[in-house]
């Protein structure tokens, strides 16, 4: 707990200082923005940036992680949500902030469970797949209140003066992004704060886009604006009653997954960046802790950003003081008059998502896996296409088969050599990479990959293989060099092969045995019914068995 | 398909007509039996035992397996059916031929995709627990069966003569099965047939409980017996109308896997003895094939059992003729008068059901999995505990949890070696077993895994423990010698690896790269970008980086 205060340095102070005055003036659109792609009302953005970032600091181990609402979490809870009640209806406030509870219960239990090593198990082409789905559903959502006017929906006409603020918006923030930090470097700032400052357009632009729709009454002409923000502190909620605990069970665990995996993979680049090291039980517990604060303070899912982590790393953050610094503030504009938010016209808002997601895209991965790794680059595709087609927590699925079916695949295919010796050395090589001799009567196979029940068929079937193309087999030397462990199918496999091999009069022996699969062969039945030796290195087995011959 | 037949030796026709009778005779009592396990009628059973054999003879690689009712398939197809239908009602009938369907369709696809590798992933002690628990279920609620009189429930007192008969039918039972072989030997039978001979054990104590209950008229006094076996041949069946279907896919997906795992480990146990080759997906085929069968005449799930397939085995079956020979017998004793059978008593059905779920407990793999490996023995026990607790179904699920669980924690913890110099040698082994000299500011490392996205994480966080436990490294050497294939995420890991090297004035070097490994790394940007050199051996970079400190 509290890990950052416990070496807390003066010489911090001021970078959390900054940073946290600039997380918080993103926080506003975008804590906004989320809780609309979500199906909530602005303000629970808010609410939903302010406790959790807190419980975070408590128990979280990244110094720059930035704890709150997240794009595609929101577009999970809305996801999850819609068809159990109405967007926008206090039933749906009520189930987000359910979901929320759930999904950190199921990060609280795996954090104390110390199962995090399960979320190893997204491959990156694959949450690039998942990211790059979810970006362009959420985009796609975004357009019609882009472009429309009050209710927007695909029905809809366009609004010409929602269109007209949604794309002038949209290419105010394209040119920021892309020529916002050099134009500032330009004006004397130094390309760290050049980087920063150009994160805060879209706070920019949404205070302009108030100014314009109260000087020009735009509101009146048909664009959509958030409307009435509640002032004041969230309250406490404890509403935990409700008909849809089982719908949501399900829907959380996908949730809570994937709060965990998208905020390891931007705490462990930053983290890597600052030679920092992470802890990943104490992540889900920081996470799952925060999401029980946004439970309790009207919020939704949220986890770990980014986006938003990057921009906090780089306005200085040192510890998770930036964080409370943020969260300190955000409260702070909540107990100020927040009537000015009331006229946020919503298209602006639209286009801030809209840029958002499309930075997140990610194409350079999937460039690098078609040239390199096809197979992961067709895994990104197909759980891009998951999330676009079947929606997205069946893209977290697919996703989560595709992962485990690769690994399945690759396990179940362990590299084994055929073993020769280099002519006058004691070396032994891969007879199809080296010009190796071997022995007649004498195979030896090494098996690369601690055998286990993943493989064992396969190396049995390979050894078959093997020995049928070697009718004379007399000697099956094992190898195990490379082998770490062999669990107990591989035990059972190794004394099926000893058998098979005794019933057609060959002998099994084993090499090169590592010294804790020794101790732990000792307790089993294999070393007493072996039929032929152990032999501490391939050379040894090699000279014994010639010695036969004569 | 039809493997078998093409290279048939007239010397095998003996075998297999003798083994045919032997299977025929045993499969009369056990498919009704496993009909009833069920929840179907009897003659269900035998229907499931003619067209599944036949239709797996056409497409089956196995000379030996036995395809037709297997208790644990039976089971599962109880568990799935009851909470839909009325067991005996004409709905469940129809749901369970519709069952087979489906899991048959799952079957055929998983061949005709060539996914079979993906049933590897059930570990041997997970697959025992399984069937422990499986095994115990089915025993447990075969008890009031034993036990009562007619509608036997647990509510049910205690019939005299059924319990007699029952309990009588037991005891006989156990005693052939432990003593059967060894008397017929005594009376000169060779040991193979006398085995075989015990195995008839329930086919005549069925025939003598029939003749008991006509004489003594046993059925008026409580005892209930199976009543008519309509007679002729199943009629083709094509309900495929049904209210139920989306209720069944998703157990048909878990039944369809447990028919493969169930035939799969018995058939590769008989194949290993006679030192045949399987063909997975050509096994899945003819699976699938004997499920459509068992739907299109009026069966249930079916898949391959050991026990049967066994004594096909030792009753000298030498091809899948021995089980068209049984599926031909088993329809002229259908097409024959059946009015004897209806006299069979369900204690004595019963009595056979225990025995043989009983003699599947296989409780030496615990016991030495116990001593050998403690996590597989509990996840065995847990598996176990699964079935008896939640559910054959969700007992599978657990099982599949924990096989993926142990594989997935096994990948994120790859063994990685700090390699030393054997001193005067150009040996370099691991610094913890062999008194090995190391070089100051030199830090070898050997990954003995392939690199992917299961252990990155793994691996740069290991590389980060070193490193901060040698403040002094300069050179970072990763010596590829075990890694067979680095993937797209395992590729971006090694980016990063090298740019956090760098940023702390560190170089990555790569050594022992293999072959298609470094024809991949040709077409990524990892070789332009990499601070150190490649090295073709340790020793090769040992020197190097030597020469550099003068």
């Amino acid at each position: 707990m509290l890990f950052w205060l416990k070496q807390y340095r003066r010489s911090w102070l001021a970078g959390d200082l900054g940073a946290g005055v600039v997380v918080a003036m993103m926080m506003i659109p975008q804590g906004m923005a989320y809780a609309l792609v979500a199906g909530l009302p602005p303000v629970a953005g808010i609410y939903a940036s302010i406790v959790p970032p807190l419980l975070y600091a408590l128990f979280g181990t990244s110094s720059s992680q930035s704890v709150g609402p997240m794009a595609i979490i929101s577009l999970m809870t809305a996801s999850v949500l819609s068809p159990l009640a109405a967007p926008g209806s206090a039933l749906y406030g009520v189930l987000a902030g359910q979901l929320a509870l759930l999904a950190g219960l199921v990060l609280l239990a795996c954090g104390v469970l110390r199962i995090g090593f399960l979320a190893n198990f997204f491959s990156r082409p694959v949450m690039s797949g998942f990211t790059i789905g979810s970006s362009l559903l959420i985009a796609f959502d975004q357009l019609p209140t882009l472009l429309g006017g009050a209710a927007p929906s695909w029905h809809t006409d366009i609004n010409g003066a929602s269109a007209a603020l949604g794309l002038g918006a949209l290419a105010l923030l394209v040119l920021a992004r892309r020529y916002g930090a050099r134009l500032l470097q330009r004006c004397g700032l130094q390309q760290a704060s050049a980087d920063v400052g150009a994160r805060l357009a879209p706070m920019l632009l949404v205070a302009a886009a108030i100014v314009l729709v109260a000087e020009f009454k735009l509101d009146r002409m048909g664009v959509q604006v958030i409307g009435q923000v509640p002032a004041g502190l969230p309250r406490l909620n404890l509403a935990t009653s409700a008909p849809h605990w089982q719908q949501l069970a399900k829907p959380a665990l996908l949730v809570g997954f994937m709060c965990f995996l998208i905020s390891m993979s931007g705490a462990q680049a930053l983290a890597a960046r600052r030679g920092e090291k992470l802890q990943t039980n104490a992540e889900l517990v920081g996470l799952g802790a925060a999401n029980l604060g946004s439970f309790l303070s009207g919020g939704f899912p949220v986890t770990g950003s980014l986006s938003r982590s990057a921009v906090n790393f780089a306005a200085g953050a040192n510890s998770q003081l930036a964080g409370v610094v943020a969260a300190a503030l955000l409260g702070a504009a909540l107990v100020l008059p927040t009537g000015w938010l009331a006229l946020l016209p919503l298209p602006v808002l639209a286009a801030t998502i809209i840029v958002a997601v499309l930075g997140m895209l990610e194409l350079s991965l999937l460039r690098t896996a078609w040239r390199y790794d096809r197979a992961d680059a067709l895994a990104l595709l197909a759980t891009a296409g998951g999330v676009l087609l079947l929606g997205v927590e069946a893209g977290v699925v697919v996703g989560l088969l595709l992962s485990l079916g690769a690994m399945i695949w690759r396990e179940s295919r362990p590299h084994i050599a055929v073993l020769g010796r280099i002519a006058g050395t004691e070396h032994f090589r891969n007879v199809e990479r080296h010009p190796a001799e071997i022995r007649a009567g004498v195979l030896l196979l090494r098996v690369d990959a601690g055998l286990f029940f993943g493989n064992v068929q396969a190396v049995n079937a390979r050894v078959e293989e093997e020995l049928a193309a070697r009718p004379g087999t007399r000697d099956l030397v094992l190898v195990l060099s490379a082998v770490n462990a062999i669990d107990t199918s591989a035990l059972f496999g190794l004394l099926e092969l000893n058998a098979a091999l005794a019933q057609r009069g060959a002998r099994l022996h084993l090499a090169e045995v590592k010294g804790p699969v020794m101790d732990r062969l000792k307790e089993s039945a294999l070393l007493g019914c072996l039929s032929g030796k152990l032999f501490l290195s391939t050379a040894n087995a090699w000279e014994a068995l010639a010695d036969q011959d004569k």
